[in-house]
Formats: C-alpha cells, structure tokens, sequence
C-alpha cells in the first residue's frame, strides 16, 4: 500500500464544491470516479486539505489517498490527468509516508481573492472575480486588514452555520495587490473556518467604500457575532492559493 | 430613426456562435432578444461585422442596429448591458450615419489567438486558448508566417464548404508575441475567410512542430486546395479582436 498526495487545480465554475454530495457534480466526485475505475470498481476514499464551497477555485488544493497499484509517479499523474475532466489538473504528484494527511498534517494555508474594480463587467472574468463596480479606498482597507493579523477568536468572521467549537485562528500575512482594475487580496494563516476568507473579504471592501470606518474591524472581531460583520463576498472571486506542510 | 453602433465582447464559450440558428444559444439571439423586449415585441434585425464560430471569443465585435427611441448613448449601453446575459458585454455604444453598416463598412478586421504550449493543461485557460504542449521552433513559425503577408489567394486556407466566389484578401499583419507557455498570435487583414485564421495556425502550428518547412506556405497557397493546409485549430483560442472602419 502507498500513499499518495498530489497538488490539484480546478476551475471552480461548473462544481458544486469539492465535497461530495447526494446529487451534483463535485471534485471529490470526480476525483473517486477515476480512481474507482482504476482500482477494479473498489472505493479509494480521497482526503483533503478542506472542502471549497461552490465556484470556487483552487491553484493548489492538496489530496491523499492509498493505493496498492504500483505504478511510477510520472505514470500516476499521466493515468489521472488522462481520464480526469479538463476542469480538474494534476500539478505534482508524490509518495508520502503513512503518517502525512492533507487535512491534519496541513499546518496552513494562503487563499487569494481577486475583486475587479472596472465599471462595466468583463465577460472573461465573471466566474473568475467578483465584479465590484465602485470606488475603494485602498489605504482605508489596508488600514483595516492590519487588525485581522495575529491571533483572534473569528467568531464574527465566520458562517452562523459553522459548529466547530474553538474559532481562535492565526492570520500571518494579509495583502492587497493593486492591478490595473483589480485587486488581488492574499491572505494567509493556520486554518480558516466555514466562510472565513469571504466574511473578511466583504468586511474589507465595506472599507475600502466607506461605509465602515477601518478600526471598526476590531470591535466586530470583539463582538463574536456574525451579525456585526460584512458581506459574504461570493465564492467565484476565491482560490485555494497553497497549503502549508512542515 | 437612429442608427446605434456598438463594441461588444463575448465569451463564446456557451453560445453556438454568433449568428441566429433555428436551435440553440447565439450572440445574435440574445441581443435580438433584449431589442425585441425594449421595442414593444418588435424585431429589431442586428447587423454584425461578421460571424464568429461556436466558442469563438469577441473582444472587439462591431454590432449595428436602427431604432425609433429616443435614447441618450450612456442610457442605451446601460439597458442593453442591464438586460444582456453577463457573457455578453456593451463596451462602447455610439449614433452613426445610416451609411454605416457593421459588415459592408469594414475595411479590415484582427484577429489573435491563444496558444497555451505548458506541457500540464490548465482548468483555466481550457475554453479560453488551444492547449498544444508540444516543443515548437518559434523562428521556423515566424519564417513560414511571413509567407502569409501581402496579398494572396486563399483558397487552400478556407473552409472546403465555403461557397465565397472571391478568395483573394490581404493580411497586413501577422505576429506572435511570446509569453511565458503562451503563444499570442496577431493576425490583421482586410477580411477573413470562413476557417481562415484557424486554418492558418493549425498550419503554422505544423511548422512549428517541424512537421512542414516554412517556405511550403508559399506553395500550398499556390496550390489553392484546401487538402494541401494543415488542421483547423480548436474555435475556443480565437478572438475576433477589432473591426476597422474609414
């Protein structure tokens, strides 16, 4: 038996997520569909990093699973990009040792958020961006980013939804890259909880607009309430940039 | 009456072209849609520069279309992108004389098309270039390329089903910038075949690959046979990019 991780694209659009579900086309889905077929009809269960919500994309989602076919790194990835459809890719495959798991040995993770500024919408980017036709105030922003680094209960931050019990997080870099009508925001940290990333995301361009002063981000991460925070901004402007192994 | 010119950019990835058929979804079907709901259930015929094929992309599509309201330019391209579907988009609205005509008017039109040559494909880039991961002789493709320049007839570079009577066009301009895994193609003339551009690459592609020597262009443009070119590249790299007027 060998494990395997392997680092996954996909282009969000046309899924229902990564996760599978009773109906809808999902990645995992997709994924166990192929290696289904390569293993005589017997279920390879696939784990990841985390699960990504509708439309969302990712660079670099990271996947393991157990096989006992013996078969060369080159020729796992060839089998899988082969009879995978053309909107999931295989970026890196490799044999990891049975104590790695994409989720519990992951120690973080870098998420980019692109939000295009243009007043009329791009037809190219419309699955790829959230298209925000206003005027933002950068510097605003930035100055509300800056509360969101370190550790904080998220709490505020996160689904209503979410149950998980402890909502502390660690964000150790948060950045802004401005393009030529777009922004690009990456953010990076231990672990993010259900939502997390748009929560922020939506929080922040209610800065960059004026419509929250940037030291308000403070107070509503004080408040543990889901209620006092923004927008969840939408799922199509989100990429799972990286995850973080030791 | 007016007459209204209009730039229009589409993602042709979910339409079966540009122009109406008796089943399926078109730029012309949904634009004439949108008209016929704003003129009182009227048709309102549009004119374009030309066709585009299923999944090819419009930067640049030249549209024209008379109307009796009394509209002012911003409110025109505003209902129209209001009302169009978010793969379709107005990017420039303005009054012409009723000399103007999308199609008969133009002088030249260009072209580009995207090649993507990363050996591993790319989620994003699958509808949006033409996935070649094949090592290729850029200066073999230039020197073949530049047997396109001037004027010919392009018979051997056409659709064998086209039923034009005149082949005889001009390019002035053929180019290819090189991108990190990419390939653009730039291609400017003053009118274009049905085929014509991907049957050009498909062609140049082949000369890249070494499969043809790049003085053969001139003798299968002497040979006006369409058996003589090479392979229509995929519709989804093409993008009509500009349509020139007087």
């Amino acid at each position: 038996m060998k494990r395997i991780k392997c680092i996954v694209a996909y282009d969000g659009t046309n899924f229902l997520g990564y996760q599978i579900q009773n109906q809808g086309r999902t990645v995992q889905g997709e994924l166990e569909k192929v290696l289904k077929r390569m293993h005589k009809g017997e279920r390879v269960p696939v784990y990841a990093s985390g699960r990504t919500d509708t439309h969302v994309h990712a660079l670099g989602q990271v996947i393991h699973f157990d096989s006992p076919l013996d078969l060369r790194l080159e020729n796992w990835q060839k089998a899988l990009n082969a009879q995978l459809p053309e909107d999931i890719s295989i970026l890196h495959v490799e044999f990891v040792p049975e104590t790695f798991h994409a989720r519990y040995s992951s120690i973080g993770k870098e998420y980019h958020y692109r939000v295009l500024l243009k007043k009329e919408r791009d037809p190219f980017l419309r699955n790829y961006s959230y298209h925000f036709p206003y005027d933002v105030d950068v510097k605003a922003m930035r100055a509300g980013m800056y509360h969101f680094l370190g550790t904080h209960d998220f709490t505020s931050f996160s689904s209503a939804k979410s149950t998980v019990e402890n909502r502390v997080r660690t964000i150790n870099r948060f950045d802004v890259i401005e393009m030529e009508d777009e922004l690009q925001f990456q953010i990076r940290g231990n672990g993010f909880l259900y939502n997390m990333v748009r929560i922020i995301i939506g929080t922040v361009l209610e800065v960059g607009t004026g419509k929250r002063d940037p030291n308000e981000i403070e107070k509503i991460l004080e408040r543990k309430d889901r209620a006092s925070a923004g927008k969840t901004a939408p799922g199509c402007g989100l990429y799972l940039y990286k995850v973080f192994y030791e």
